[in-house]
Parts: structure tokens; sequence; C-alpha cells
């Protein structure tokens, strides 16, 4: 039976992690609410379930529903090949991934760093002060660590756990094109200093399942609904 | 072998989820970095291992080093019978944990909203607003999802998870602690709507061994160095 994928149609966000995992794997899935009455459906298990999702995206594996990113990745991980078998293999690479959260969320928060209730024009400067902070400081921080861990893979630095892909590599991946696409001019900038890291991401880019991917229409254009917004005066 | 758990020795922060969990459990447990050396022993460690913590706080097991506080509390909860040791119950549990996580980020955002490499006086008109939606929208949204979570619990609506205490109850009652203590008033009107929530809440908190290590000086007071800090000005 089909994985069913639940997230916002219009967006990559959050539910593209996932999306790239079920790609990468080959696996048969469905994203439900891109189809018609799909939002309905996707509301209808949140507001009914025993086991409720927070938020979207959610995946639902017969009668099971497994949240939030990471949590889904955990459980996809180890299905598809996708994780180290041995049990510290599997946490390290789902410690990675938590952290790859910790990013997306400050991400998200350059652009609405007061509320999700208020438009971006009501928190606009907020924002600035946000994004300077997260251009300047967290990426450096946030891409130094990647890049540390890369080189001190006693596997080699073409993975960040051992020597095959996990979905954390693709994970890592997801986070430059968003930071790429929100932030050239700082991302261009950073990633000339943690060339691992952007290796990484040039390998992932041409494995031939994510390069068809990409190239699809199941891809959605990043835009400025998502979590990765252009918003030139928050780039530097 | 005790474990060695490394967190900032003079705030409960993040790393108090963690020592919840090892107090309940009854595990045996150095606090490495509130003993002599200890901040240069966890700073050695998150410079120099193969697996390196991005941030406590950290658990070491042996040669294993786990980090996030989630990530720590998956591999305490399956050691110590503090989750279901059925996959899709372990997994539930920790989705919960890391919607707790999410919480726990977005209170720390309260005071810090701008940069946590500035002060909080730095930011404080920013801090006006973000706690503001904070208390309006988010703790509402958060509590009434764990108490949507207790009500529609198959086994009865005295745990999160099955019938038995898991971390996710912990950590449910450190948080309801934390809002408690950063936003007395607000929470106080806010946890009257979710009774289920507020009962859990008390029945962890009479649990013989938590009651022990909460008038214990193991457990360091609230202050304005954590992620839950009391500054009127934020409650309303």
């Amino acid at each position: 039976m089909a994985y069913e994928l639940y997230y916002w149609p219009t967006i990559q966000g959050r539910g593209e992690f996932v999306r790239l995992a079920l790609e990468e794997a080959g696996a048969d899935y469905v994203d439900v609410a891109r189809g018609p009455k799909g939002i309905q459906a996707m509301m209808r298990i949140m507001e009914n379930a025993e086991h409720p999702p927070f938020a979207p995206p959610f995946l639902k594996d017969g009668e099971t529903i497994v949240s939030q990113t990471a949590g889904i990745l955990l459980y996809l991980g180890a299905r598809h090949d996708l994780a180290p078998k041995d049990p510290v293999g599997g946490l390290w690479t789902h410690q990675i991934q938590l952290t790859i959260a910790d990013l997306v969320a400050e991400a998200h928060d350059t652009h609405h760093p007061v509320s999700v209730n208020l438009y971006y024009d009501d928190q606009k400067e907020e924002a600035l002060r946000r994004a300077e902070d997260f251009r300047e400081n967290r990426i450096p921080k946030f891409l130094g660590w990647f890049e540390d861990i890369l080189a001190r893979n006693p596997s080699g630095e073409k993975h960040l756990v051992g020597d095959r892909l996990t979905y954390a590599d693709l994970s890592l991946f997801q986070t430059v094109e968003g930071l790429s696409y929100a932030f050239p001019k700082a991302t261009e900038r950073i990633l000339k200093e943690f060339p691992r890291v952007a290796a990484l991401h040039e390998a992932v880019a041409a494995r031939p399942r994510i390069k068809a991917y990409c190239e699809s229409p199941r891809r959605i254009p990043f835009n400025e609904d998502g979590i990765f917004r252009r918003y030139p005066e928050l780039d530097g």
C-alpha cells in the first residue's frame, strides 16, 4: 500500500524533507493534499486521529500516523535503508536531523520573528534585525558544525554518516537549497568557507532520482509562502 | 557505569528534561558540568568528539554520546521503561516530545526574539510583541493539543501515552512548571481551560522520586539565565 503524505500543497516547507526521502527511496506515495479534497482529508485527520499531528507534515502508513519531520524520517530511514541499521548510527543520523530542524525553524523565524499569525509586513523591522543575526552568526555556526562532522567522519567526508547516503545528507542538501534561495548573497559567501558542505550539496543534486525529481512538476518551486523566502532586504 | 550528563550547571534549561527522566528512573548519573572542571570537560567533547553535539545537553553512556534533548530521551526511554516497547507507541511518545521541544524553543524566543547573542534589554521591544503572541495564541494551542491527546487516549486520561508514565509525561510536567514560572498570570488563566493537563502536572509533581528530586539541591531553581524567565512585563 502506498504511503500517504499530508502537507500543504503549494510549498516545499518541512514536507520537502520527507518528499526527498520518499523520492530517493523510490517509495510509492501519494501527496494527498495536492489532490482533490486533499486538504479536507488532512484537516479531518488532525482533528480526529487518536494520535493527532500537531501540524503537517505527517505520514500515514496503513493505520500508523507519524508526524514531526524528524520523526517521519526516523521511521522512513529504517525502512528504506536511508540510515544505518546499527542503533548508534541510526541515533546519530537522527540527531543531525534534529539539528537541521532547529536550523529550519530559525530560518522561518527570520521572516516571522514575532508571530506566525501576522503578515511579514507587520513584523518587518524585527525581521531585519533577526535576519542579520541569522546571516552573520547562525548560518555559519550551523554550516560549520556540518563541515566538522564531514571532516571527522572516519568513513570519509562525502557523507555525514558512514560511507553511504542517509536522509541526513538529503536534508542538508535541501537546507543548502533553501538558504541559497532565501539568502543568495550570504549563502554563496558563507559556503566558500565550508567546501565539504558545498560538495555534499552538489553530489546529492546529481543523484539520478533527486535530479529527476527536482526537474519534475512534483518539485514545487520555492516561493514566498514557504519556510525559505526570498526577501532581498533580509539578505546581504 | 554511571551515565554522564553534560549541561550548563546553573540553569534547568533543556537539561532538566533529561534530569527528570534520570531521576524518575533511579538511574546512576553524574551531572558533570556541576563538578570541578566540568565545563572544560564539556567543551572538550564538543570540540573533539567524532559525533560532536551541536549544543548541550548531551549524555555520555560509555563510548556513546547522544545529543539533542529529544534524542537523549528516546535513548533513555527505551532503556528505563519510560516509553512503550512497541515501535508505534515508542514513536508516538517521541513525537510528543518533539512537539514539546518546539514549544520550549518558542518559550525561549519570547525573551530572545532577535538573537541569542544580544542581551534581553537589547531586544525588549521585540520581546514584548513576541511574548504577547505566545501568551495569547501559542500556549493555548500547544496546551490544547496535549489536552486533546489526554482526552483521546483509549487507556485513560491520566497519561499522554498508554496507561503508564512515559518521559513525555515528565516533560509536560516540566513545561507546565516552566510556563508557570515565566508567565504566572497567563498560565494560571490558560490552565483552567485544560484540566487534564493541570491534573497530569499535579500527578507527576506528587510522584515520590520527582517530589524528592524537586525538594533536593539537585533541582536548580528557575532563574533569569534559563529558558523560562520571569520578566513581569512579558506576562499578562
